[in-house]
């Protein structure tokens, strides 16, 4: 467990630069850990570095909706399965969608726990702006795993607080998280959307990351459902996320082949099924520019991800500016992802 | 001069802390530098680091259209030196003002060279997409400093390329830089809106702003010119940004005493008359959140900004989530700002 007096794990690494001028003007530091079939391939920086995944590990937080028969007891599609596990940005696409599957279990906006933000959706928010709307819980980029939560929930007949750390549905998702990360829990913390997230390792998130990319379809109760989750992301990016977003769009480029889903303070994972490897990766500071720089060079050295897919523009390469003048460059650190 | 060679300045130390369930989240590193009468009075990190200063320098880009008496010329109000000195957010105040600006120069929006893109102001955005109508160049947050550039150029009759690194008024700027620093130009950028950015230190910076604190607004055309724009700026602190923005929340708090300014990829600068102190900072990775953070414990330090104030709030403290729980904390970092 980290030492809340030191300010800083120490053995973070320069992962992502940012050029202008021929200079280096900002700079990242992280963690990054690739585990394959027998253990840790790649690491940089440190990989016992205690962080919390925030939205990464929203496939954990979904292995109980599935192997309590949750899922199915309320038919819940790949599409409904992929929202959530999703971070979405509240499109007219992503409303319908939760607003349905509430609908479908007899439940409504407010049985959701999750509170309201803004939808990133430029449509969605201009429409909400013109109908002098406020936004609702169902526009939280979490509504979908809420939903999944709130079906477990229904399942087990269990109470409406279920955000509670000591809801019966959280007992579930942090032996989940125990048992997929091999590492105890290492501190609770409490996400925007109000659902406990649970600390690990850096180590231990990509070791997870690596048993959903593992799973067998036919295996036990565990494989079947991580392997479902997986799936259902990679085939369903535009659920994961949204248009233009980083999830969607790099998962679109790698044509169903490989799931990646980011989290909050710059933390991002990828299951990659076909060589069996997970990766996982938190940027020391927090920022999503730098965590989405890095999984794209970590997924182009991995081999899925073509460096020439015009995805990869949008997070490694040229800067330009307003005027489309070039003003530098973001850059994965030298040693990193090489 | 950096050496390029060279992936960061081993010398940044940490300077903002977020907090989340009693365990460090994430970490901003960075350096900053007061500077006061007798030199730097304190530092944290390496004074010399080389950085862009980025928007946080545009009241040493104004200083040519002062001395030149061009700003007279056109007979600039002083709510006009503090637009020339904004990044704003392209409110309809901003914009109208920067409209009739132009005008009264016999010029238009095809004149300007800082590019389009949207407004950060929501209302004014909101107006735009209604009206099927593209962001031009006035909402560009630096079109109020462009409009100076004109001004500028328009009483030196030189040419209408004004971003030019060779263009006269991109040397003046130059040469004023050098001198308000003391320090050799360590580079040279192309900023977002296209006008050169010329690289600095840290303590550069700094001391650039401890002497617009200790100009004396009866002193030599320099002094005169800065405390002009000093003046502009802390009490127009609407024209600087824009409403709920740290620069004018924070010039507000401190009711109209000090002039700060950001500057993209975290840079801060402040500049204090009554206590003759100039303070930047840079936050290695380019986090807002962290540059923001990191002023305002300075500005408390300083005996410039009470603690209490509401404005401190969005800066510094607790963090809440969208269902108004509290999940952590943004802190200075042990050591920082005490």
């Amino acid at each position: 467990m980290n030492n809340p007096d030191l300010p800083t794990s120490p053995a973070d690494v320069p992962l992502v630069e940012l050029w202008r001028g021929g200079q280096l003007e900002s700079l990242h530091r992280g963690h990054a850990v690739i585990w394959g079939p027998g253990g840790i391939e790649h690491s940089w920086g440190d990989p016992e570095a205690v962080i919390f995944p925030r939205s990464s590990c929203k496939m954990i937080q979904a292995l109980p909706l599935i192997e309590s028969g949750a899922a199915d007891a309320a038919g819940l599609t790949p599409r409904q399965l992929a929202l959530a596990c999703a971070s979405h940005q509240g499109s007219g696409m992503h409303v319908e969608a939760v607003t349905a599957w509430l609908d479908a279990l007899g439940l409504a906006e407010p049985d959701l726990r999750c509170g309201s933000h803004r939808p990133k959706d430029d449509d969605e928010d201009l429409r909400l702006r013109l109908a002098h709307e406020a936004p609702c819980q169902i526009h939280n980029n979490c509504s979908g795993k809420h939903a999944g939560f709130l079906t477990w929930t229904r399942h087990a007949g269990a109470g409406p607080e279920y955000t509670e750390a000591d809801h019966p549905l959280q007992r579930a998702i942090r032996a989940a998280t125990e048992e997929v990360t091999e590492t105890p829990v290492l501190g609770v913390g409490i996400d925007g959307c109000s659902a406990p997230n649970f600390a690990t390792t850096v180590a231990g998130l990509a070791r997870a990351m690596a048993a959903f990319a593992a799973a067998d379809p036919e295996g036990d109760a565990r494989a079947r459902a991580m392997a479902r989750l997986t799936r259902a992301m990679a085939t369903h990016p535009e659920m994961v996320a949204g248009e233009g977003r980083a999830c969607t769009t790099l998962m679109r480029a790698m044509g169903g082949h490989v799931a990646i889903k980011t989290g909050a303070e710059a933390v991002f994972v990828a299951i990659l099924p076909e060589s069996r490897r997970g990766i996982a990766l938190k940027i020391t500071d927090g920022s999503t520019r730098a965590s989405e720089a890095a999984i794209t060079g970590l997924l182009i050295r991995a081999g899925v991800l073509d460096a020439r897919h015009p995805a990869v523009a949008a997070h490694l390469g040229t800067q330009r500016n307003w005027r489309g003048l070039i003003t530098g460059a973001i850059r994965l650190a030298p040693g990193f992802a090489s």
